[in-house]
């Protein structure tokens, strides 16, 4: 797999490149983020990585994160190129529209490196020129930056393979979705090779909850609501008061729920605020969730998909359900 | 990785194999088993693989499954060649006494195959000849058999691989496990590009809980107690009676227990019988439980040991926290 030449000419001529990814960034979102990163110090350039902060403290191990700064003190002066990792619309970088305001003023080149399915919604920008590298059919945008380190002959370290291996087993559940191809297992096993530990990565990633997050678990399992094949359940806002959790402790809650044998398709509701509801969904097989997800202005990919909503648990339930007795799925 | 030469040869010149394995056999045992079984079926000779029955539900769709025969009707007679797969000692095939008799006068020679440490305890056999290939730094037996198929230029069929993809994803928790190694990955590569469907089986094994079991897991985490570092949790006879479940349903159950940052390690307490428990241990990183595990007569590996022992819960859970603090890991 080759990245567009266009990406690889901006990445070998420009410097100074500011690198952001999607809210609430995930482990390919930092994994990706941080590996182009290494990649363009490798080729003596300068470049900066804003996200979201704090960094969720499963994450917190990567190599590199330290130089990650807060995206609310975005200064977009000085930077020539605009990198989106993990996401494909400058809408998906922030909620607060000062942020989004600045990045729509960006007059420097774009490029976009990401796996999620096209938002096509208009791209708003003041950019002289934009470059999009969007590949659906990878399991990670980690998978991404490996090809293009190799395209730009870079070399994959212990810091870089520590990253891309943790974009991969967030994005493919440690090796259990359907994106889990040859490919994945290949570039995986390179990556161990080189240095990744992959226990010690999985348990950064997947084994550091604490008793909050626990507590949150155990509060959605006992208010699960199973319709075979569809399991849904639901945490409210007091929910993530009680348990002083934060949206970032749900990861990984909604594949849990699919693990019924007579269950096809999962969807967890989480209340951010009032009336504003964000829903994942997961299913098993060939059933495409990504279908609903954007029928109600969300996206993602066949096995995993999200959107946002304004209405109330009860109201958004009822709208999931309508969905999928429309798509014979109930 | 090369299996004697003396194994290789009997494979070669005998006919008519004997295939067991251990007590609640699980993916490691099933796929090792019927991956061996294949081999045998492309040298032309007969085999025959016993087990306890009923298979559990999560890995009736094993390919061959079906030429599985009950242990409890198990006949020596005309086998030539007993192997021991994922275990190393005959008393570890059966808690039935009849059986194990049966065994210790079975004549023909007896080849192990297995990556479990050593029993070192007697063997008991009427054998004329026993081949041991035990290598404990494997992770799974299903790693063995795919270098014998090696050896013996035997062909990775969709079957076959299936079987051994089983056999490692159960073993290192599908590459969650500190035995995940490049090796693993790489082989797990090679079995996916010959037709092993890493979400299928995944699901299966993992994925197809009964609602009985998901209720059986609930009462675990509901009955949790935390002592940092250590996480323990019962289940009763009663528990097993009220959700309708048996052992088998509580695989993975003790995995999850380690999921909290403040737990290195994980013991669940199953009452088979009153005053008979079987504990299962699970530990992060360094930490090696195989040692308590072996100084209550049982066994296992670095990160996931087990043992049974005659008392009430809270006499083993008493005798558990003392080794513990013997050994300063509480």
């Amino acid at each position: 797999l080759n990245p567009p030449e266009s990406l690889v000419k901006i990445l070998r001529e420009e410097n100074n490149f500011l690198i952001l990814t999607h809210t609430t960034p995930d482990g390919d979102a930092f994994g990706s983020a941080l590996a182009l990163k290494f990649l363009l110090d490798q080729l003596g350039k300068k470049s900066q990585v804003y996200t979201e902060i704090p960094v969720p403290s499963q994450y917190k191990f990567l190599s590199g994160i330290d130089y990650i700064r807060d995206l609310k003190e975005l200064n977009i002066d000085g930077f020539n190129v605009l990198i989106l990792v993990d996401c494909n619309n400058l809408r998906r970088i922030s909620y607060d529209k000062n942020i989004i305001d600045k990045l729509h003023s960006f007059k420097g080149k774009i490029l976009i490196i990401d796996h999620h399915i096209e938002d096509k919604s208009s791209f708003n920008s003041a950019s002289k020129e934009l470059v999009k590298w969007i590949d659906s059919e990878k399991a990670a945008t980690g998978i991404l930056i490996y090809y293009l380190i190799k395209s730009l002959e870079g070399r994959i370290t212990k810091e870089i393979a520590t990253n891309l291996y943790t974009a991969i087993i967030v994005d493919t559940g440690n090796f259990q979705f359907d994106n889990t191809t040859e490919e994945v297992l290949s570039i995986a096993t390179e990556l161990v090779r080189v240095g990744a530990k992959p226990s010690y990565i999985y348990q950064q990633c997947f084994e550091s909850w604490s008793e909050k997050r626990f507590k949150l678990f155990t509060i959605m399992l006992n208010k699960l609501e199973i319709l075979p094949p569809v399991a849904i359940s639901f945490i409210s806002k007091s929910d993530f008061q009680a348990t002083e959790t934060t949206e970032s402790d749900t990861e990984r809650f909604v594949e849990f729920l699919r693990i019924l044998n007579n269950v096809n398709i999962s969807a967890l509701f989480r209340e951010i605020e009032p009336s504003f509801i964000k829903v994942s969904l997961r299913s098993k097989g060939e059933i495409d969730v990504s279908l609903i997800a954007r029928d109600f202005g969300g996206g993602g990919h066949k096995n995993a998909a999200g959107y946002r909503i304004n209405d109330t648990f009860e109201g958004a339930r009822m709208r999931l359900l309508e969905r999928l007795t429309y798509y014979k799925l109930l």
